[in-house]
Order: C-alpha cells, then sequence, then structure tokens
C-alpha cells in the first residue's frame, strides 16, 4: 500500500480513515502480520498520532470488527415493505456479498482472529444475537419457544460454517449458497415448531 | 477433588491416568484456572513428574481434547447394520450425549479454549472432516459435489452451534434436538444436490 502524505484532518474523519484503512490491512493480512508501523505509514501519520485515536492495536482491530459488523447488519437491514421469504432471501444475498467482498476480514473474524478476546467474541455474538431476532420478528409467537431459539442458533452456525467454506473456496455460485441457506432455515424452523 | 496417593504405576497407564484427571478438570474448569499444581495434586505425582510425560499444560490439554474427540468418534461411529437415516439418528443421538456428558470441554472445545491454537483447530477440523465423510459414504455419488460439501460443512455448524447453546441450556430434550439437526440435514442434502 503507498504511504499517504501527511494531512490535517478532523478528528472524526481522522479517525474513520483510520477505521477503513485498519478495515483494509486487517482484511489483507493476518491480525499477527499487520504493525502499528503499517497502519501509522499507511494513514500517513506518527505512530504517536496513531496511538492517540487507539491506544493499541488491538483497540483498532476490535474497532474494525465492531465496524465491519455494522456495517453488514446495514447491508442486511430487512426491508418492511417486503414479504417474510422474500424478506429473508435480499438478506441471505446481502450477507454472502458481504463475505465476498471481506473475505479475510470474515474469516478471522469466525476463526477468532486473536483468539479468545472477549471484546470480539462481544462483537460475534452481538450480531448473531440480531440476526436472530430479526428473524424471529417474522414468526408470529407470542413467546419464542427454547427449541426456535435452538434452531435459530443453529442455522447462525450453518450460515458461518457454510459462509467460511464459501469464503474459502467459491466453486458454488452465490445464489446455490443462498437457496441452501434459505430450505435449511425453512426446516429448521418448522422442525422446532413441530409437536414431534 | 480429592489428592490421590502417590503410586507407582507403568508409564502407558500413568500416561492414561494423566489424560483422564485432565480431561475432568479441564471439563469443570475453564482452561486458564487449572493450574499444572492442581494436575500434579489431583493425579498425586511431583510437577516434575507430570512434565515427564506433557512437557506443558497446553500439551496435557491438547491430548485430553484429542482424547476426547477419538472418545466422540468411537460413540458415534456409524453402525454397518443399520440402515442410512437409522444410522443417521442413532450416530446424532450419541453425539448429543456425548455434548450431555462433556458440557465444559465440549463449549471449550469450539469456543476456542486456548484461543487460536493450530494444534486444537487441527483436533475440531479433523473430527469434522471425518464426520463428513462419515456421511458422504451413505449418498451414493461418483463424486461429491461442491455444493454438497458446503452443505455438509454448514450442517456441521449447526450441529456444533445449537449444541453450545443446548449444553448451556438443556430447555429442549435431547429427542428434540435430534429430530431437528435430522430434518436439516436432509434440507441441506436435498437443496444442495437439487438443480435450482
Amino acid at each position: 500500500m503507498a504511504t499517504r502524505p501527511r494531512t490535517r484532518l478532523q478528528q472524526d474523519e481522522r479517525r474513520a480513515q483510520l477505521l477503513e484503512l485498519g478495515g483494509e490491512l486487517f482484511n489483507s493480512r493476518p491480525y499477527d502480520e499487520v504493525s502499528v508501523d503499517d497502519l501509522a505509514a499507511a494513514a500517513g501519520i506518527s505512530k504517536g498520532l496513531l496511538y492517540h485515536y487507539f491506544p493499541s492495536k488491538r483497540d483498532l482491530y476490535v474497532a474494525t470488527l465492531r465496524s465491519s459488523a455494522d456495517e453488514l447488519l446495514r447491508a442486511t437491514e430487512p426491508d418492511p415493505a417486503l414479504q417474510p421469504l422474500e424478506r429473508l432471501a435480499v438478506g441471505v444475498d446481502a450477507y454472502l456479498r458481504h463475505v465476498e467482498e471481506n473475505t479475510v476480514g470474515y474469516a478471522s473474524l469466525l476463526r477468532g482472529g486473536i483468539g479468545t478476546d472477549s471484546e470480539v467474541a462481544a462483537v460475534v455474538d452481538d450480531t448473531r444475537g440480531i440476526m436472530i431476532d430479526r428473524i424471529l420478528r417474522d414468526i408470529p409467537l407470542e413467546r419464542p419457544a427454547p427449541a426456535l431459539r435452538l434452531a435459530l442458533r443453529g442455522w447462525i452456525g450453518f450460515v458461518e460454517s457454510a459462509g467460511l467454506e464459501w469464503a474459502e473456496n467459491k466453486a458454488v455460485p452465490r445464489e446455490k449458497v443462498s437457496s441452501v441457506l434459505i430450505s435449511v432455515l425453512q426446516a429448521a424452523i418448522s422442525g422446532a415448531l413441530s409437536r414431534q
């Protein structure tokens, strides 16, 4: 990456710029191979100034993950104008496009880029929780049965494992992955809600 | 745990004893809270002797994981006398019983008990690979399509996520979890193999 000239930016712009650069760097190389020197050089600022915004590489990393998770949630925001099944299809497609465009970041997030970091785990768990709540909103039940929660949690695991496999090997067309994810969700929900 | 009296054991027996003790301790507390002193005291041997068998706490931990994964694979070994669907049902039930009996170990293994350790990841990945191969053996195809691999990989993710959720909250009967897992697998396979 070319070194950018040092420029004076407003605090908010600077923070946004660092988040974007961090996202690019962490998305192109494993966490351990990104140094604070790389980050500062890419931003065209001193290490001291970088530390002013993010006290450590880990802080910047967690912030880029959070910003990437926010982006994923925005991209997959359910459209209330659609019917539930179409809403789901659009959301799943947007999710897979996000995986396509953020392969390394997605993989390192789910494979535990920096181990058992509790803040990283929280970003992942919060995102899962929001995705589950979105699906629950489309299922007319007074109180979601424990079996339904378990099935939805399982489905998120399916999406993430298939997503990781797919991120590493794009041999399957996105539409196919999407249709498998949708039929699996339908089977999971009806399995959970059936009497048997 | 009561301290056991020091005894002289044959090398193989001693190793097996340490693996079992390690399994018990790592299954009852998080990795970071188990010390080499605890392990040696529980086995009734000196730290020096413990280090002779396992050079570090991590080595013992990885060995107990491997032994627990082997146990899981043995417990879920497919019975060739059964029909495919029954074979699957028996296997899924055995898997869930294993989760029931090894809750903490199962959770710490899948949540990344010691972070991004590559040996731990290898134990998990090998186990997944064997489970996928067992299912593939029951699907008569000359060469498994990439979509089928992706669907099976996704299903393993479903099993693990639902298994973790279930391990933490047993509100759903095992038979129910089992039936959800089986219908999800069927949907995943037919989704992957369908033309559309």
